[in-house]
C-alpha cells in the first residue's frame, strides 16, 4: 500500500473511474459535500465496481491532496508505464500516421500534465520520457493532465537516443523543437510517422539528442522575448500536425 | 511602499531592469550567492540606475517571493494597467494587422502568466481582462511570464463588453474560441485586425460575450477529451494567426 498514489479532484477521478486501467483501493469524500451530478456519477460508477467510498473531515483529504481536491480523493494503485517495444508493436499494427512525443527532461509537473492533456486530445499515440532528470507521473501530473495520463500511453525508457533509434526503424521522422533550428515548424510536411521532441524548462534538448533528430525546427518570435513555456510550445507543435493532416484529410476527399 | 509587490528569479528581475518601466525600490540578493554571469549583469544595470542591491540571508527571501527565487528579489512598485482609450489610439495609428487578446475570466495566475508570454512572443498587442472574476497581474502571474508582463500592455476594463464593441468600432473582428464553435480555428483567415477571446478555466467564454464575438470557433480534439488547458488554447490560437501571417508574408513575395 505505501506506493499508492493520491488522485484528486472530480475531473480527475471521474477519469479514473471511466478508464478502468488502475486499481482504485478507496475514494474518500469529505463529509457534508455537495452531492452535485458529478460526484453522484462518481459514487455510483464506485459502487458498481465495489470500490469503497468513505466519508472523512475534509481536514484529512488538505492533509493527503497538494492541490485543490475539491472534497474528493482516490487511493490507487502507482501508474503503469507502458513497455517501449510493446508500444511500438501495438503503433505498428494500428496506425498509419503516427504522433509520439518525447519530451528530453520536462522536470515541472504542471507542464508535464498539460502536455499530456494536450497530446491526448490531439489523438497522439504516446508520450516517452526518460527515467533520470525527468519528472514522473505524479498525483500533479495527473491533474495537470486533467485525467488524461490514465488513458495515454506513457513510456519512461532508460535512454532517449536508444528509443529514437528504435523509432527511426519503424519508420518514424524525429523532429526536435529547439531556438536554433533552420525551418519553422510550420514548414515541415507532417504527413509521416512524426516523432516530437521537445528539451526540458531551461536547457533545451540535450546535444546528442538533438543529433539524432532528423529535422530541428523552431516556433517564430515576432516579440521580443526567445523562449515559450514548453507545455505551450509543445501544444503549438502538436496541433499545426493536427491542422496538417486534418485539413489534408479535407482536401483529399 | 505596501502596494510594492516582490518579483523574483533571474529572468524576471532582468526583464523588469530591462525594460525600465516600473520603479524598482530595492533588490534583494540571498548572502553567499554565486555571482554568475546573469547576477552580475543584474547587479551592474542596478548599480548604473541608482537602485539599491542588499544582501539578506536567504531564509529572508524564501519569506518574501512565493516561489523559486534563484535568490533574487525585487521589491518594485506595482504595475501599471493601460487605458483601453490610449490603447487603441495606439494600435490604429502603428498597426495594420492587429492582435489584441482578450481574457475572459482567466483565474490561475500560472495560465494567466503563460499566456502573456506566448502572445508577447508571437509579437501580440495586448491583453485585456476583466477587473472582476480574473487574476490581476501578480508575482506569480509575472513569473509565469518570463518577463513579458513588464513589457506587453495589460489592459483592464470594467466591462469586457463594450470593450468588444470599441474593438469592433476600431475595425477589429471578434473571433471567440468556445468547443460549441461552428468552424476549426484554422478556418479563418486572420487576415485582419483580430481580437481573440478566451473563457476562464472550466467555464469558458460568458454568454453575453459570446454573442459578441464575429465568429465562435473551435479546436479540434481527435482523442477522448474535451478540452484544454486554457493557456495550451490560447497558444495553438495565437500561433495559428502567426503562422498564417507569416506564410501568406512570404508567399506574396
Amino acid at each position: 500500500m505505501e506506493n499508492n498514489e493520491i488522485i484528486y479532484g472530480k475531473n480527475p477521478i471521474e477519469s479514473l473511474l471511466e478508464s478502468n486501467k488502475r486499481t482504485i483501493n478507496k475514494i474518500f469524500l469529505a463529509k457534508g459535500i455537495k452531492f452535485d451530478s458529478k460526484i453522484q456519477k462518481i459514487i455510483e460508477i464506485a459502487k458498481s465496481n465495489g470500490i469503497i467510498v468513505q466519508d472523512v473531515p475534509r481536514e484529512k483529504l488538505d492533509s493527503i491532496a497538494p492541490g485543490s481536491h475539491q472534497g474528493i480523493a482516490a487511493s490507487v494503485s502507482p501508474i503503469e508505464y507502458i513497455d517501449f517495444d510493446d508500444f511500438l508493436d501495438n503503433i505498428k499494427v494500428s496506425h498509419e500516421q503516427s504522433l509520439v512525443i518525447i519530451l528530453d527532461g520536462v522536470e515541472d509537473p504542471y507542464n508535464f500534465g498539460s502536455i499530456i492533456r494536450t497530446a491526448f486530445a490531439a489523438g497522439a499515440n504516446g508520450i516517452i520520457i526518460p527515467k533520470r532528470r525527468s519528472t514522473p507521473v505524479t498525483a500533479t501530473v495527473e491533474k495537470a493532465s486533467a485525467g488524461a495520463a490514465q488513458n495515454l500511453p506513457i513510456i519512461q525508457v532508460t535512454n532517449i537516443n536508444s528509443a529514437i533509434e528504435k523509432l527511426k526503424e519503424a519508420n518514424f521522422w524525429i523532429v526536435g523543437a529547439e531556438g536554433s533550428g533552420d525551418k519553422y515548424y510550420f514548414d515541415i510536411n507532417y504527413d509521416m510517422n512524426c516523432a516530437l521532441v521537445l528539451g526540458g524548462e531551461g536547457k533545451g534538448i540535450s546535444q546528442l539528442v538533438k543529433k539524432h533528430c532528423d529535422f530541428i525546427v523552431k516556433i517564430p518570435m515576432p516579440g521580443k522575448i526567445n523562449s515559450l513555456n514548453v507545455a505551450n510550445a509543445a501544444s503549438i507543435m502538436i496541433y499545426e500536425i493536427v491542422r496538417q493532416r486534418m485539413t489534408k484529410a479535407v482536401k483529399s476527399v
